[in-house]
């Protein structure tokens, strides 16, 4: 199986991107791997596997590497003779944050028709943006966190019971994020949120929620990872959150019953049916008075969630089979020849 | 003033993009144009003024002129001497339909930091969905008209009165669209509206509804068109729906109440806000009872609405001037010097 790992990007959480990559060539032992690496300004470079660490980007000197040209039909290389095009497989696309989780990098491949795992621009869409992941859970009869927003040039008046959450709408990673326990500790926050994006969410912090995480892909069915309790500390420095992204030892199922796990899964297959084929996704959820509300949708998970696979690799394999296809459409011309002849043969 | 357009696409809609094209090529006079056709298959030709006729395209002339490749800072031709950059100017996204409103021409103008004019990939991908623009709407407190949705893999059952309008949830034009009389009629029209899409939508067809479009953008403020009473008959054949992509002919205010108006220009403003910056949108109102109601967002209007404003070249060359920037993501490699440092100097 020929994989190319496509990491890094113009986001905010570029250097996890760079761990979650050295994860995969840990986790992908049987396929024939390439690695493409899209650089602060956007261009990209083919990396040598022998590069995969992470000072070969922190000191520039992915620089010397091959850049690559993306166009129609695959990566080329530019040379002397041209054009020289890639062949380098399926895609894996693993920019965390903006460009990777927006939609951009998805519009990129398919424009281009190069088959890519991923999450469609769609799906991008909704579940990059918080708040449009509510309004889609909502609109599948999904339940939710309570929410409100706030623009940046709105008045800093919230109705929601302190302790809240305050969260920038697009943003992964906790980047951006804030617990507030009382209104003094509002403004701060707020600062803090709007520094990273026009409009924050504010939810309520609901002390000790039960949280859990599914993660999942359609091959020719549906293929759902173990549950997953999560960390629960309130904040992970970067040792700990170094560690999230460069898990590849596997994790043990949570302890819930099997009428709460059922209705995780049930919801899981609702959120990705229809818009998120062709992708690896990671549903966090909150449980709370035993009913299943959808915290977040998490489009391109750390490492992709590897650890909460039994068979990450064959899964991997089965979904580069069923990757979705655009429908094609056929242009003729005849509505233009119809006018044509209308007219007498001039337009 | 230097203006790229950008016509063709992928798309059920790319005969009338061309048409379109041809109109603008009217209508901004005083501007220097450069036309840049999308073929069906995605390739990129930088097309001579005087070329610009349908048959051009129709007959595949358009294939002897000069392809461009898309990168990082423009469009480029390919030559002898490798890739030579062209300086088009800010580009204009004229391309209606799939690539032109679903995303996929913004993220890729986007990550390749061109200046232009179109909806950006989240607007695009919330006015393209009809479903998804229900849920913006919703969101922001504007009434919309009521809906169901029915899934490729639904039963048929509908809970709606007859008649009814049934449209697939993303495809402008009224391509796939029919007006149900009865339960018998429905079969057949769902099958019409399901070649197009997986997914239509159905609402209760409003006989004689007071129906009325709203252009407009934001440049320094808002500039807004008249409002336009649109054609109301039920179906354009190929020859009105031609006219209706070339108009370039200035069209009269309808008439409305003051406050009728005032309520669609706010209404307007409120979905405008913050996310279609750069782009110049038509909302198509319904007015019920003497309530708004949002009926379609067209985030690139046939010939981008021309007729309907007083000094639309003028307009334009605002826009051009207030086109919305991403923000700056500085990457300075901080976490994983941070690791390096942790690890002594390895990682």
């Amino acid at each position: 199986m020929n994989i190319a790992i496509l990491f890094g990007g113009s986001s905010y959480e570029h250097e996890i991107s760079i761990v979650s990559a050295i994860t995969l060539k840990k986790v992908l032992k049987k396929s024939n791997l390439s690695f493409i690496f899209c650089d602060a300004n956007r261009e990209f470079y083919l990396i040598d596997a022998k590069n995969m660490k992470s000072n070969h980007f922190s000191d520039g000197a992915y620089k010397k590497d091959k850049k690559l040209l993306l166009k129609k039909g695959g990566f080329c290389i530019e040379s002397m003779f041209g054009l020289k095009e890639q062949n380098l497989g399926t895609v894996l696309n693993l920019i965390h944050g903006r460009d990777g989780e927006d939609g951009k990098i998805a519009s990129l491949l398919e424009f281009n028709d190069i088959a890519y795992i991923s999450p469609r621009v769609d799906a991008s869409v909704l579940s990059y943006n918080k708040l449009y992941t509510k309004l889609y859970a909502q609109s599948l009869g999904v339940k939710v966190v309570p929410y409100s927003v706030l623009n940046v040039g709105d008045g800093r008046d919230i109705e929601l019971e302190y302790p809240v959450i305050i969260k920038p709408v697009r943003l992964g990673s906790s980047i951006g994020v804030s617990i507030v326990k009382s209104k003094e500790e509002l403004d701060y926050a707020l600062d803090v949120a709007f520094e990273f994006d026009t409009h924050v969410l504010i939810e309520p912090f609901i002390e000790g929620v039960l949280e859990y995480n599914q993660a999942g892909c359609k091959t020719s069915e549906f293929e759902l990872s173990i549950v997953e309790e999560p960390n629960k500390e309130e904040f992970l420095d970067f040792e700990k959150k170094y560690l999230d992204f460069s898990r590849d030892g596997k994790v043990s199922d949570a302890d819930v019953t099997i009428e709460l796990k059922t209705a995780m899964q049930e919801t899981f297959k609702k959120v990705y049916a229809n818009i998120f084929e062709g992708s690896i996704i990671r549903c966090d959820f909150f449980v709370v008075d035993g009913e299943v509300l959808l915290n977040e949708i998490n489009p391109i998970p750390g490492s992709m969630a590897n650890y909460l696979f039994e068979d990450f690799e064959g899964m991997v394999g089965r979904l580069v089979n069923s990757l979705p296809k655009e429908p094609t459409i056929k242009i003729d011309y005849s509505y233009i020849h119809s006018i044509q002849s209308a007219k007498g043969g001039k337009a």
